[in-house]
Parts: C-alpha cells; structure tokens; sequence
C-alpha cells in the first residue's frame, strides 16, 4: 500500500492509468474471488423508511433470506423504525437510498437538510418537489449538502451503511455535475455507489466521472409499467434464466398491499401497493429459491463490494 | 364599530375594563344564541395528519355526524391526505393542531420552519423533541415563527382552518410566553383559541392574557391513562350524564387499531392504537347519540365560535 501511494505521486500519467486499466481487466466477479463466467446477484429492495407496509414487508424478506440487501430512505417519516432495525442487526447489508423527490400527493415529506439552505430542492410548502421538471433548476451544490445531511443523520441515529445509491436515479440520470456530488458524497464517507455499466451508453459522464477503483455492476434488472400483473413473475423467471455473467442487482420494491400502503400511493398504480405486494410474493417463493440454485445463480452483498472497495480505493489513481 | 374604536382609543382603561367585563358577563352559550343552562358540547378528534389510521376514522365520524369539529396536525407527514379533504369538505370544521413535538419512536416529523430558524424545537437528529424535559430551553420567537410556518402552509394548501389548539397543550401550560406566541398568531389570522375556564387556576396567566372577545370555553372533557380499557364507554357516559350547563369540549383521539397505527405508537399504550379505536367505537355508537337527545346536549362546531369571536373582536379593547 505505501508503494502503491508513492506510486500514485510518482508514476507519470500514461502508467498510472496503465495500472488502472489492469485493476479494469479483471471482472468484478474475479475482484470478488468468483471464477469467469459466475452469475452473481444482489437481490435489493428499495424505499425502505417511506411506510411501514415496506419496513415490515422488507424485514420479513431480508430475514426470510430471500432478499439480502436494501437501502433506507432517511428523510421518510418511518425511517427511524428502520434505523432502529438496523442497529439491532449490524449483520443486515443496508445502505442509504439517497432522497431528492416527495413523489406521492397524499403523505409527503421533506429535506434533512434546512430548507433555506437547499431551496431548489424545495416545493411552496417546504415538501421536496413531486417530480423535476425537464427544465427544473436543481442546485448541484444543494444536492451535496442534502446528501451529506442524509449521511450524517443515519450515521447519528447509528446506522452503519454498506452503500449508497439513487431513489428514482436522479442522481444517475440528471447530469455529471449530480453524480460528481453524489461520487464526492461516497468518497468522503468510503462508501461504494450503485452504478451499472449498462447505463455508460445513454450517460457518458458516469464512466468519465468513476475512478478505476470504483465498483461498477454489470447489470441490473428491474420491473417496468410495462410488465402486466399476471405476468410478474413471468418476468422475474425469464430474467433469472437468461441472466448473463457477472454481477446483477435486482432493483425490487417489496411492500404490503394493506390500507396504509393503498393510501400512500393511491393516485397511481406504478409502484403502487398492489406492484409491491407482487414483487414481495414472487421473492418469498419457493419458485424463486428454486430457481436460484437450477439456475446456478449466486448472491452477493454490497458488504462484499464495500469491503472490495475499501480495499482497492486506498491505492487508487486520484480523480 | 366606529363609535366602539373611538372609545378603544379615548376611554380611561378603567372604563374600558369595564366594558370587558360587560360583555363577559354574558356567558358564551348566551352569546350563542342558547338559553341560560343549555349544555353544549364540540365533539372533538384530534391529530388528524399523523397517521392515516387516524385520519381515516376521522373522516369516518365526520361523515357519520357523530364527531363535528377536529383539527390537524400540518408538520405531520399525512397532512397533505387532510388538506385535500378540507379542499373538498370547506363545510368540515377543520382547525389546526398547532404541533411542536414528535412524540413518538419509529415514526417521525419535523418543523414546517426551516430547523435552522427553530433550533430550540429540534433535536440532533432534526425531528422536533419527543418530549420537553422540566427544562427544556424553548425559544418562543422560535415558537412563533414556527406557529405561523404551520398556519401559512396550511393556508396555501387549501385549509381554511375555523379554529387553533395546541398538540399536547404544548402552549397551553408552558407559560405566559408560549402562550402569548399562540394569542399573537391567532389574531392575526383572526382564530379563535381552544382555552378553557377550568385551566384558569393552575395557568393564571390564560385569563389575563386573553382578551374579552376572546373566546373561553366553560369546560374540557378528556380521557386519561387512569381509565381502564374496560371502563372506557362508563367513562363517557357518566360524563355525559354529569355535564355542565355551558359550552364543553371533549377532545377525543379516534384511530383505526391497524397495522400501521400499531406500529406508529408501539412503543407506549397511552393514544396507542387499541385507546384510538375504543375512542373510535364509543363516539361511533347508539349509545353515544342516545345519550345526546336523552341529556339534552345540543352539538356546537368551532365554526359557530369563529364567526362570534369575529364578530367581536373587531371591536375588543387593545391588549
């Protein structure tokens, strides 16, 4: 390690990024201790903290085993049930799902942050935005400030996170100036980021903006508006069987189609309550389980990824 | 109104005094338009906002006719669900539940106000306290500018609120400062103030300083931890049976006793779940209504005591 960081001074530019370029060379599934040619999957549900039917319905699918990673929102209402949860389970792989928008009209919520200080982020009644606009002046350096607030508040309220990643990607797909906020965000606290190479295409800037160290998926899945309701676990069964090499993360919303959750998200179906009741049914299957083990299908965790990242990142090549 | 102002201005204060002491000596259900004895009573939900367990049984015994007036929690994080039924019910009597605590555990809220402009209310975390210790450095400016924060989200979101009252009497019995927070806002929006006589002993400074077009009500009615589960109906009957002439209002706490709002208030019994739902069924019942022809009660809203407390408050002496 120290001569990798006196190499880092040392070495001029083209070796450096020689050096990069061979830490690249070797997959992710290789960086993991997995041979070529492994399917590897993170099974990952999201939203937790923003109702109870998803706290309840994800802990009972993190502890069925079914599913084995997750991540919290911190500016939700039931987010502090879900850091008490995680620090009677530091073995849980939960990361921060890191909240920009307040998409739903009926339960709302706002900023960790104080809202005069991030007021591009804020509606008239002090609620973070609906939904951005196509010409929404979102302020990057805003955007920072709230995440590090979000960081610091589980942090405070003792959660420990194993990764960050993006509610409705807006950190993803809005531009390199909020993934560069995003990556500074993840830096400083030596947290990996969610990020797939499958997104390099239609957002140039992510791959520019990652260093060589940084964990990059290969792929990830996840269900669409466009799946019928009959179809679920068509979809999931198809996905899983034509799954490529490498490491997947299967983006999920498990949740209960109860009252609570109807009401949350009653003015539209999309990710909806009856949506999540579904993908909690299909990964709570034996269907599922089965599937896993015909299909030779391995799970990993972002704790295993962090721990690569740690590692790596330390001798990494500065930005 | 004229003539009144002049004299507002030129009267001795002795005189003046005088004049409030006139229109006191009225009592309220006179100034109703009731006869001298009548017993009236509003029959009150608090919290609406907070969970929407309790928002849904409240709309349920608005509709129903069995509760008519209740108010609303607006830093609570199902105030939206509430602000778009008082949009589309402007006859509910619909008041604010003036908020500066989150009481519970798993589930929380936090200042309309930017935390920043409030630091005395919020704790490390950014919620407001769970509860105020015996002392508990409370700023009131803070507190005002909080009140009207809450008052003005309210208002933009389609409340027209008919009265105001205070989340745990928070401003009720933590002194003449608070409380004056409290005059101070509710006259400027022109609200009256849910205060009561029987509070008046222990809290001097509410009556001196109230105005004398301030409206007091003569009693409160209110369930306490000290009644078993059992009792619950004995207790509301027997108030019933024993009530005062005057105007009394029973602050009730009705909830579903759901998943959700189990979970909300797990941590203790008291304004639990299982309390809600009794409070729910009791003011839900025949026996309730049975009770109100029986006893002679006649039902009054908050509405009814707006328009009087406008009526003469244009023309009250100056504080």
């Amino acid at each position: 390690m120290i001569l990798s960081h006196c190499l880092r001074i040392l070495l001029p530019l083209s070796l450096s990024s020689a050096l990069a370029l061979d830490a690249r060379a070797q997959t992710l599934a290789e960086r993991l201790g997995y041979p070529v040619g492994s399917k590897l999957i993170i099974v990952h549900a999201d939203d937790l903290g923003e109702t109870h039917a998803v706290n309840a319905a994800a802990i009972k699918t993190l502890e069925s085993g079914s599913v084995n990673s997750a991540s919290l929102m911190v500016p939700c209402p039931w987010f502090p049930e879900m850091a008490d949860y995680a620090k009677s389970h530091p073995e849980a792989d939960l990361g921060l799902h890191l909240t920009l928008t307040s998409e739903r009209v009926y339960y709302r919520w706002s900023p960790v942050a104080a809202a005069d200080k991030v007021a591009s982020l804020v509606d008239a009644n002090g609620y973070f935005h609906h939904d951005w606009e196509e010409h929404q002046q979102i302020d990057a350096n805003q955007v920072e400030t709230e995440l590090r607030a979000q960081v610091e508040r589980a942090l405070r309220m003792g959660v420990r996170p194993t990764h960050l990643d993006s509610h409705q990607y807006r950190l993803i797909m809005n531009g390199k100036e909020l993934f560069d906020a995003l990556l500074r965000v993840a830096h400083d606290y030596q947290l990996p980021v969610f990020v797939t190479a499958d997104w390099f295409v239609q957002h140039p800037y992510l791959q520019s903006s990652l260093g060589s160290a940084d964990i990059v998926l290969d792929h990830t899945v996840t269900i669409g508006p466009e799946v019928p309701a009959d179809k679920w676990a068509d979809f999931y069964r198809e996905a899983l069987e034509n799954l490529k090499p490498g490491v997947t993360e299967f983006v999920i919303h498990p949740g209960y189609d109860d009252e609570e959750e109807r009401a949350a998200t009653r003015e539209r179906a999309t990710w909806g309550a009856a949506w999540r009741q579904r993908d909690y049914d299909f990964f709570m299957s034996k269907q599922f389980r089965d599937m896993l083990v015909r299909e030779n299908i391995k799970r990993i965790t972002w704790r295993q990824l962090a721990d690569l990242w740690k590692a790596h990142h330390s001798d990494a090549p500065p930005k």
